[in-house]
């Protein structure tokens, strides 16, 4: 029995799990703490009223002989993924068969390499979401970074140097909050048709883009329809975290060794998944009626707000930052020099809020820190009141 | 760019898939024709009400900042867990932190691999489920068959000339419906434990044994915590093939290599996994309350009276099978010598009937074919109805 040694390779915990047991450890030291929590990328806002109902009303039809759902298809069921097509319209041309809904963004964007070989080159960003690289590091692919900072705005381009064969992008970023332009994105996919390489783009954030100048789908871009899959999902648009929804695009015209990526990922899917829930795609495609459309928007709005008192006390205390205003994430210089799990113990201690070390998302995030935007507001302000009140 | 060659060495289509489009096909030729299907392992009877209910209170729960639910656990709510652990009772000793909730059996069997290197032996029945066998050639592993037929009961034993590292059991069997005695499994364990393999024990259809001296866990033999993984599912017990829920255990003293399985399999759910909604979990939970026992037991005995209606007819027409007691499949002798895709061709065109062809379980499977017991009442007194009338 050999298991797979590429376990050893990747650290002994997840980010978000270490913040989580620090946190945890805190408080029981600290049982009186009122701990305020801007760390993991959770939403805090309540389903949208249509959704709650749409699911509601799945349920009951469940209970009824005459309406009950058994397996569903394995790539959803049609009336969410012609909802989903629609949401592209006047953006990019998806069509419904083109569509895969899962349980969520992260399962897709992991479970997608099953379709590459071990044998590629992959090409992350630093700093970045871990699962990229930690996925990457479970099946013992080359991994080369690409560095975002301050000189790049935190947007790499390619590096014509450099053989990629597969190419994460994420915009708006997690974790600096950086979107990129239209101009920028062309630029890596005709790198990637020239390469013959796949670009995996995670569009997780893409609701909370406000600019209308910035692409919210890779598919605006000329040519992305054969070279890019990309990933979004309902966790951020409408506070389904807790819900689990999501979705992947496979251009039909994309294909690469002679395969269609399309066939391959529907392949896996029918072997390795038995599709989401009905009751979840229920609530999934009532974000895309009139009213879910009005209903999110509010709470994505609620949350620029949130963003907008961080970026407005950061302003005031003279701290550098990265997002905020398409994106939930703020990317924060940590004061004085400190590093970044310093300054994560710093301010759970001083101010009991929790936040992200910059330097779990890479070595080219040390010294940074990431806020989000998805707290309560209350809470929020009371972070920000805490945290003007700490001496750097 | 380099795409996974092993997705070359599995057949074009998931075996259910080609039933679903044969089945089409013949509806879009035959829209007169009442179609029966008694092919896919689908329930066909309503959720029960308890769980309904519990779903139902959860989606308000959503609904209220208060209440509402962001990311839960990676392996699952505690209070999920515990009543898994609970149901183990008075027949193995499981405690809640060896469960991993998921959103269904077939992705953790398929996932699960994940952990293991493709340089691993393989041992599998035939005729199998389909996805224990696609999912190993798309890993690239090497693959022994174990043939269950008439003359070793459908239940293979070790062979001990063979060196297994990762050997597939499922009990109750699918397709067969055939069920491993304690004698019987205590071998397999004995052999693994010997070996330095790991059974993987699919005991999805568990609920259907109503005979107490059959095993419904592995872990009811001794010695089978430090050389098997249980997989297990709502979809059977409670009908959840819609909802998408299921639990894998790993016992904490399971190690392999210098690793506790336990702690890989964490940190691959972590990595590619948000865990299950947090709506099914709560209508999972609810399956094991004394309401939830009694009224999935219903539904079972609902299915075993379908199992009993079909079998009797196959004694009438004195047609050979296995299984239909302790199982919801009946697996059947093609009548006349008919190939299994013959059979079907045959029953689809003749009682309008869909059943699956036993040589896509496997080459031993051929001549064999499957019916389920999960139909509505009267649509298999109608079917058999239909069978009776053929001439053989």
């Amino acid at each position: 029995m050999n298991i797979n040694g590429n376990f050893r390779n990747i650290k002994d915990n997840y980010l978000f799990a270490d913040v989580a047991k620090k946190t945890a450890e805190f408080a029981a030291k600290n049982p009186k703490a009122d701990i305020i929590k801007l760390g993991i990328g959770d939403v805090t806002r309540p389903l949208a009223p249509c959704v709650v109902n749409a699911m509601k009303k799945a349920c009951d039809e469940m209970a009824d002989v005459k309406t009950f759902k058994g397996y569903g298809s394995y790539d959803g069921y049609g009336f969410l993924r012609q909802a989903i097509a629609d949401y592209y319209k006047g953006r990019a041309d998806i069509s419904a068969d083109e569509i895969f809904v899962s349980d969520g963004a992260k399962s897709d964007i992991a479970d997608i390499l099953d379709i590459f070989s071990e044998k590629n080159t992959v090409v992350i960003p630093d700093p970045v979401y871990p699962v990229y690289l930690d996925t990457n590091v479970m099946d013992g692919r080359e991994i080369k970074y690409v560095e975002c900072n301050a000189s790049n705005d935190y947007l790499p381009l390619p590096d014509i140097s450099v053989k990629a064969d597969i190419i994460y992008i994420c915009s708006p970023n997690n974790p600096t909050g950086a979107v990129y332009t239209k101009d920028a994105l062309a630029k890596w996919v005709k790198y990637a048709n020239e390469n013959d390489a796949i670009i995996l783009f995670d569009a997780a954030y893409e609701a909370f883009i406000t600019d209308k100048n910035l692409p919210r789908s890779i598919y605006e871009i000329d040519g992305a329809k054969t070279c890019a899959i990309e990933i979004d999902s309902f966790s951020k648009m409408a506070g389904f975290t807790g819900v689990r929804c999501g979705w992947t695009v496979i251009p039909k015209a994309l294909t690469r060794g002679g395969s269609k990526l399309y066939d391959m990922w529907f392949r896996r899917q029918s072997t390795k998944f038995n599709g989401v829930s009905y009751i979840v795609q229920c609530g999934a495609a009532a974000v895309f009626t009139k009213d879910g459309m009005k209903q999110i928007k509010e709470t994505i709005d609620y949350y620029h707000g949130n963003a907008k008192i961080i970026t407005e006390s950061l302003d005031g205390l003279g701290i550098k930052y990265e997002g905020g205003i398409n994106s939930p994430y703020i990317w924060l210089d940590c004061p004085n020099g400190m590093t970044s799990w310093g300054f994560f113990d710093y301010l759970l201690a001083n101010a009991n809020v929790v936040g992200t070390p910059g330097s779990g998302f890479g070595k080219a995030g040390e010294g940074k820190f990431r806020l989000t935007a998805f707290g309560e507001r209350d809470r929020v302000i009371e972070a920000v009141e805490r945290i003007k009140r700490l001496k750097f």
